[in-house]
This record gives C-alpha cells, structure tokens and sequence, in this order.
C-alpha cells in the first residue's frame, strides 16, 4: 500500500514555460484550478474513503460512441448504479437521476448523501450513471486504449455525455414500464452543469434540476477571470488579514529561497517533500492547489471529501500560520498551515509532488477542448502571484499535450451563458442553482433568479455544493433551510407535472 | 436539355419486394412519402423555375464536419445567402434566419418570399443557411465525394444542422457587431421541424420560430401511421367521392391490365412512358406519389412550386376523372387525372419513370438513419392500396441501401415529441406551429396551442407551408390573416426582448 501522499495533477501551462512572458512569475504560469476529477484518479487510496453506505445495484448500458453521427465506431457500456426499488412508487413515482461528473461514480455516490436521504420522501427511485470515459465507463475497452490519444479521446465531451444519459434514462424507463415517471436531475460542480444543461436541453426527459455549484458561466469573457482566485482569496482575507497577506507575500519568498540547486534541495527538506524539487514553480503550485481546493472544500464540521480536514479548515491553516512568533521564517508558517490540508491526520512521512504533466487526464483533455475556463490572477485582490490568462498559451499546451486545439467558443454557443437572464426569462423553468459564497466556483455560477422557476439559492457561508453532500449532526441551521428549500422547489416540480399528466389523461 | 419530364426518386422497400408478406400489393410495398428534397435534386430543369426576384448575396462558412467530437475530419464550406442590409436597423435590428431544409438553398430562397416580404417590416436582415450535404454545402469537396458511402454521409443527421447554424449565426453576429440583434427562425417541412428544434435546442441564440408544416410528431408511435395516407385521401374524397373510388379501385385495374409482357408494353403505352415498364409497381408508385405531392400542393391559386399547377389541383384532377362517360376504361381516366399533375402545360412528350433506387439521396439517408417515419396506408380510409409498415422491412432496405441501421427511437430522445403537451407546457416559448388542414403532413404536427406562447396556427384550407410562400393577389382572406397572426406574434417576441434587453441594460 502507497503511504497516504497525495499527487496532484498539473496539466496546463507547465511545458510551456519558455515561451511565457518573461514578467510571468514562473509559479504563476501553473496554476489552473480544476474540478475534482484528477482527484477522483489520484486518491491514492480510495479505501480510505468510507465506502458508500448506500445500497444500490451496479448495471451497465451499451452506449454509442458517437450519438450525432452514424460513423461506424465500438460502442461502449457506461456504468450506473441503481438504488433499491422497494420504496419507489412505480409505475410513475419520481427518478433521481445524479449525472456523474469526471470521477468514479461510486465516488460521487458517497458524496451525494442528500439524493438518497430525500428519496423516500418523494417514493423517488435513486440511479446514480458515470460520465463515459470515467471510472469503468470505458470506450474502447480499458482506460489505456480509451486515454491513447486525441482520436481515442475524441468523443469524450459533454453533448456526448447528456445524450449518454438521455438515452439511458429513456431506455431505463422503457424497460422499467415507467415512461409517465418525472426525472429529476441532480449534480455537482460538473456534474451541475451537467444537470442544468440537460434540463435546458432534454426538457422531454427530465422535469427538473438541481444543478449545486455549476459554474456555467465561467467561460469566455461572461465573468471576470479573476474571479476564482479573487474568491478563494477572500476566504482566506475573510478569517484573517495577516494570513492573506504571508501567503500573498510567500511567493517571493519562495523565489528568493529557492535559487540554486542548494536552495532547493533545502526548500525540499523544509516541506519534506518525497523528492528534491526541480523548480521553485513545483512547490507554488502544490502550495496553490492546497488553497484552492480548502476553499472548496471551507465545510463547518469536518469532512472527507478530498482530504480529511477539520471542519472550518480555512480557519484552521489561518490561525496555524498565524500562530507562530514574530520572527518565524515566513516558509515555515506557510508549511505549517499547508500540513493541514495535506496532513490533518499527521500520518504523512513525505509529500509527493509526482505527477505527470503528459499523461491523459479526463478533466485535462475536456479543459483542452470544451471547457475552456480563462483564469487570471489580480494584483489587487489576489493572494496569489498575479497572472494574465493567455489564450495563446494556453492553446498551445493543449495541442502539445494532447495534440488537440480547443474550441473556446463553442460551449457558450452550444449551451449559451452570455446574458443568460434575457435568454432564459421567458424559456425553460425547474431548474436550481445552488451555491455557497464561499466556493469560488460560485463566483461562475447563477447567483440570481433568472424567473420564476429558474432559481439562485444563494447561501453566504456555504462550500463546494455542501447541500448535496450527506446530512450531519453539525449541520448549521442555514444548510437545513437551505435542503428544506430545495424539497419544496422538487416537490412543486413534480406535484405541477402529475397535475399536468391527470390533466392530459382527462382530456 | 432535357425535355420535361418528372424522376421520382423511390428509395425505400424497391428491394425488398421478395420478402414483403405475400398479402402486401407489390405496388403498396413501394410507396414511402417524402419531403421535398429529392425533387429539389431531381428536378429537371431548375431554370423552369423563376429565378428569385429577391436580392441577396451568397457567402460561404467554414463548418466542423463533426461539432459534437473532436475527431480529426475535414472542415467543409456552408453556403448561406444574405440579404441586402440598407433597410437592416444594425447593430440591434433582427435577423430573420431560415434554416435550410433537404435541397438547394436558392430554391428556399426563392419559394420563401414570405421572410423577404414581411423582412422591410421589422428592419431585419435576411439570411437563408443551406443545409449540410444539399446544393453547394458539400463535405468532402464534391456531392460525389460526400455521397460516396455510408462512411462519408455519417454527419448528415439533424443535430450536426442545427450545430451548423447556431455556430454560423453566432460568428455572423459577431462579425456584424450585432450581438445583440434577436434572431427569429422561419422554416418549412423539415424546415420547419429545425427551425422548432433549434428555438428548443438554442434559445440563446434565437428568441423564436416560425415552424410551418412541421412534422415533428411524425415518429414511432406517437400519431397512428395511417395518418398521412389517410390525409391524402381524404384530400380527394373532400373534392369528389367518385374520384375517391376510382382511384381506389385502380390499383386493381392496374394489376389485372398488367399481368404478362405484352400488358406491361400496352399499360407502358396507356401512360406515354418514355420505357417500357418492369412492373406494375414502377407504376403504382408513379401515381401514388403524384397524388400524395397534389396534395402538399394543393394551393388555391396558380402555382409553380413542385410543377406548374392550376389553382386547387385536386379539384382540377377529380374533375378530370369524373368527368369521362360510363364506361370508359379505369385506368385512362387515372391517366387524364394524374397528367394534370406530370403534364399541365402539356408540353411533355412522354413520361420518365427513372429512378435509381440504389443512388445516395440525401433525404433517403436522413430516412434511413434519423427521419424515421413510420407510414401505413388504411383499408377504411385510404384510396392507396392496403399497408402495413414493417420496422423490420424497412431497416432491411436501410441496410441494403445505404449499408446503415436506422435509430428510430432516436429523434424522441433528442427532440421529444411523446407527451408534447406536458413536455413544453411549462418549457420553451416562442414557437409558432403553422399547418393547413389540407397537407397530409399536417397530421404529424402540432395542432393544438402548447402553451401562451407555443401557439398553433391551424387552417382549414392550407396546403403545405403556404404562408411561406410569396404572397399573391389571389391569396384568399384566411391566408390573409393567418399571415398577419404570424407578423403580429414575431411582432410580439421582438418586443418583450428589446424591452428585457433595455431592462437589463438599466439595472
């Protein structure tokens, strides 16, 4: 068993570093935050994770690769997950249906407590289906033959994905008698989009979303790039000033003590890394990742999602930095505070910065081809070292790692975003968009309502979708409210669509 | 030139005759109803038809042959005509946007002169986009080329269209710095179907559709199958029983008088065939396609749109029909009917039946893949011999054909259409379903209001999409008013989204 390291995947930006403008810090140029999906690969022990304590069956449905096409090419079977059925009101009571985002869906499984705890409420039917090129959802076979290259890659994109899951659940439906059943679509993060966009786009198949933490508009110039890092940096200005302010002022000190080979080999020891670091831009980058992911991750109690933490994590790495006398070496602090994130429960020998720039990750390959989020870091609110985003670069790490060009453009053209309210005021309806203040994802979300039925649940103190996560004894009152709120929208959602179908079967 | 003659592409079940059930009439296994597209190829002489009197300019855009993979493909040129711009109120005026149905574009164009009259109206721009794998918008360089196998016809479907125009008008706009402009859709036949499933699929990008004679219900099982044949039938029953029953009794007629050689060479001689038939079948289906075509066209003044015609053809054919003396063989009266349709300028020396079964039509492959629509011809209602549609038979002639399986459950996946009503009742807006009780495609479309704003336009005495069509002195007062509803209600879109775009502005 590998000790309990934790590696990151780095996939942006990071061979490209010759060719970025000289007043780029180099640490600046490899950040690029993403979704949870490198996580859900590189948990370098998943069964450390509680496992679900969810019943359900494990099923497979053969899919095609390629719905918009008649092209000849292997189909695939795509993994789902079925809860038990002894409480659905079938024929026509509720399907909750999760759309897997980039991970192994047991994973989100057991990260998506709210779904299964609320479905006997509603006599709904639970199925939890995997996102294609993930977990053991695998075209071609294996992980290796589908991650081969940017031909086998090709078809790993989100049209692909919301028509997998269409399919699906009409199948599913068909063979379960229970075509007159509502579905209503649940997701987090991606998996949020995800939902959110198959509700706009398969009005037909499901009634209703909650999409928790889909930051659908964190593309092209639709909000300012700055905002996740802005955000994140919030966080941790919002629990302590002189926190921010040494890691704001840490990566220079990082620069300066890590010159030379020497240097480096101490600055190594000092964060009792696994190996001598190559570059100072290794370390900044491990370090940026930690505070990106706490502030997602920022819950009230403690959690075990990425990592286990304390709850308030934020708090806790601010007050360990803060804690040290006068006169401390800024580093030490700074590793001080990180060792939460990396090492709450201080089992920990050494740190693995490992990780393979070059290897096909699924998250990368969709962040090089769809998902082209521009990030940038500000001089102003920004703790971490200010950054531009260049397209241009950005492009050509993609087309050097995966030897693909990205479509920057086309997710706001195939799913929209821009002025999002005057296009959606008077079309579509059902759906949710939750977020918690404190996700800097949220800063990409929906924060208002767009109508009527399309609704900003907004929470000042919530995470990463912390609603959908499984309920606790230290839930704050705000999180009850909160599901207690989300309950009431879906039951209205279903409760208007049996009124409807009655209604049809009257006529 | 060729003299002027009609080719009906059959394509569907020719093959297949063998191993259709012994009690199916060879003749009623080769009718299959189709839209317009073949004829747009077929047509004989386009310059028979008047040119359009409209002024546009035609442009070329570089499409993705696969948007929805990142597969390494050939990129092709659209072609898309664009109207003049001096009455055009840029940067916010609207674009009126006719999706390209299965033909030349030039030929929409120019049979559409409802857009370019009502354009003037609303200071909007005009521009009419061809559809992928029709008129000029060739992948692969050439129509040879493109048609050449199953392999490179694999990206003619639906949503690769729709993907072509949302990225088509998004880079227009863009272009035009009228990001702001609405966009309304106008479409007929399957045109109209894309232009209702774009406003469904892209709302950002269109604020609503005209959708005239779209059958977008027209799939599995969701209006009886019968439907279109008994459409025709009626069509002609409502003008004259006895025209009804001749034509209905002359399927047998033709079977008896076509027994043997010398019965081929004497009914070849009857119906002034340019050859000698095979079969009574090659026939069969030459009339029956002239009877389900008079009825899409059976407009009440003059028109040239399939063929010259007179004013309320059917009328002018039953009246043909009926009015021979007792006693005159079946078949010659069949033969006086239908040359009002093949032959109304008389000018036709004889008749081609030639049809290559085998030869790549764009619209036999959308049949054969997407566009499946089950169609039965009735015993009680149907002047057309008995049918019953054989799923089974008919993927077999797909295969056969053009070496591809169809998906028949796929358009309701990705569209819907079961259950319409409770679908978009609380779904979509902005969708005007105009259709004439008169065209046989009217049955497979949406004939009752959906919602406030998904509104129906039905008339009793319409043919196919005939408010799309030039306006004329002789357009009676319901065509008149069906008109202005439509102005009255794009009117009405226009309006709410300046007003939502001032407000949005103002906050």
């Amino acid at each position: 068993m590998r000790p309990p390291t934790v590696s990151i995947a780095l996939l942006l930006l990071i061979p490209l570093l010759s060719i970025l403008p000289v007043s780029v810090p180099v640490s600046a140029a490899r950040r690029s935050p993403r979704f949870l999906g490198d996580f859900a690969f590189s948990l370098p022990d998943p069964s450390r994770h509680r496992k679900a304590a969810y019943q359900y069956e494990t099923r497979y449905f053969r899919q095609r690769l390629d719905h918009f096409s008649f092209a000849e090419l292997p189909s695939f079977q795509q993994r789902y997950l079925v809860g038990p059925s002894d409480h659905w009101a079938r024929p026509a009571g509720p399907i909750f249906f999760y759309c897997g985002n980039e991970g192994d869906i047991e994973w989100f499984a057991s990260n998506t407590g709210f779904v299964w705890e609320i479905a006997p409420l509603f006599s709904a039917l639970v199925v939890f289906a995997e996102h294609r090129y993930y977990g053991e959802s695998m075209p071609y076979g294996s992980r290796d033959r589908a991650y081969e290259n940017a031909e086998s890659l090709s078809y790993l994109t989100t049209e692909q994905a919301l028509a997998d899951f269409a399919v699906l659940l009409t199948d599913l439906k068909r063979n379960l008698s229970a075509e007159d059943s509502p579905v209503v679509l649940f997701g987090g993060s991606y998996g949020g989009m995800l939902a959110a966009w198959m509700r706009l786009k398969y009005p037909h198949i499901a009634i209703g979303a909650l999409a928790s933490s889909a930051p659908i508009l964190q593309f092209e110039d639709i909000v300012p790039p700055e905002t996740f890092y802005d955000m994140v940096s919030s966080d941790f200005r919002r629990e302590s000033l002189s926190c921010f302010k040494a890691i704001k002022e840490s990566w220079d000190a990082l620069e300066d003590q890590g010159q030379g080979h020497d240097n480096l080999v101490n600055l190594s020891r000092k964060f009792r890394l696994c190996r001598e670091l190559n570059n100072t831009a290794e370390l900044s980058n491990w370090l940026s990742s930690a505070y990106s992911y706490l502030a997602m991750v920022d819950y009230p109690y403690p959690s075990d999602f990425l990592m286990p933490l304390p709850a308030n994590p934020i708090k806790e790495v601010c007050r360990k930095i803060d804690s040290y006398p006068d006169g401390t070496d800024l580093l030490d602090r700074i590793f001080a505070g990180v060792s939460i994130y990396y090492n709450y429960t201080g089992t920990v020998d050494c740190f693995d910065l490992e990780d393979d720039p070059h290897g096909m990750s699924g998250w990368g390959w969709q962040a090089c081809t769809e998902m082209v989020m521009p990030m940038s870091s500000s001089q102003e609110n920004s703790m971490f070292p200010t950054y531009n985003f260049s397209y241009a670069a950005y492009q050509d790490e993609c087309v050097h790692n995966y030897g693909v060009r990205p479509r920057p453009r086309w997710v706001t053209t195939e799913f929209g975003g821009h002025d999002i309210k005057t296009a959606l005021k008077e079309f579509g309806s059902n759906i949710i968009f939750s977020n918690g203040l404190l996700d800097p994802w949220s800063g990409g979300s929906v924060l208002q309502n767009i109508s009527e039925s399309i609704i900003a649940l907004v929470t000042e103190l919530g995470a990463h979708h912390i609603d959908l996560r499984p309920s606790t004894n230290e839930d704050p009152d705000w999180l009850i409210e909160q599901r207690k709120s989300e309950i009431s929208l879906i039951r209205g959602w279903i409760y208007d669509y049996y009124q409807e179908k009655v209604a049809s079967f009257s006529m």
